[in-house]
């Protein structure tokens, strides 16, 4: 996730249907679970992705957030990670290119096989709103608890 | 504070009279603040004590809290304490030997000067229970949400 003053920029979309050739793209299994978890978007977060363990606070809601991220060693997150026990998820998280952007598409494991969530991340608030989505996007369900990671953790 | 399979096994209390000589015993000026802090008592605190820096989650209210915590580098506390902002305290903790425990007295600063609350820290539910404070030491405040931390710093 790129920063911009400790604030995030996105928009998240169902998928309508798989990208072509998307298992050949860079992907990495992501396990993450919840210290805290609030309806009002507040959350601190532990991450583990491929070899990379991480702490993040965020606030907020909707498209733009604030976000905190701290790289922790293997040794901190173990002692850290019983805490989100019942807060949990796995997913499976490719990158893709799309023009000069890349796409996140996260796939779901466990008790949520099926969701396929696609994230788009921008500069400014700007290029958020005058983003045209390719037709293999479905509905913008940015900020839509449903889908939030949160939610689907508890 | 020690460990009790992430348990913390504590009493607090109002200070009625100073203990003699307490300046002569070793004190660290702790600054914390809170990336958030519950009612229930959950929080997610930072915490500067001299030159350690840590990060806590603690859980649940009364004499034994879930807690779990991890020493930061300066440069990870330093990228998450501008989210404290707002919620923050400080005060000098001084440690003082009370026969085979020590006490942690915190004197308050700021806003909150004048303020003197001390822990006891203890092995098992029934030393706690056990504990017979010292006629320096005033009410029982354990639990009492006016002298929480959390709620001092909001």
């Amino acid at each position: 996730m790129k920063k911009n003053g400790g604030r995030e920029i996105e928009r998240k979309f169902l998928v309508r249907k798989m990208p072509d050739g998307l298992t050949s793209y860079a992907s990495s299994k992501i396990s993450q679970g919840y210290l805290v978890s609030l309806e009002d978007g507040t959350q601190v977060r532990l991450r583990k992705s491929g070899e990379t363990y991480l702490l993040t606070f965020k606030r907020g809601a909707g498209n733009v957030r604030e976000e905190r991220e701290v790289e922790l060693s293997v040794e901190k997150f173990d002692a850290l990670w019983p805490a989100t026990e019942g807060k949990r998820l796995v997913k499976t998280r490719y990158k893709i290119p799309l023009g000069e952007r890349a796409v996140e598409i996260d796939v779901y494991h466990d008790r949520h096989e099926g969701l396929v969530v696609a994230e788009v991340e921008f500069d400014d608030e700007k290029a958020a709103s005058d983003f045209q989505p390719p037709d293999w996007l479905g509905d913008d369900v940015t900020g839509d608890p449903r889908y939030s990671n949160q939610l689907l953790a508890s």
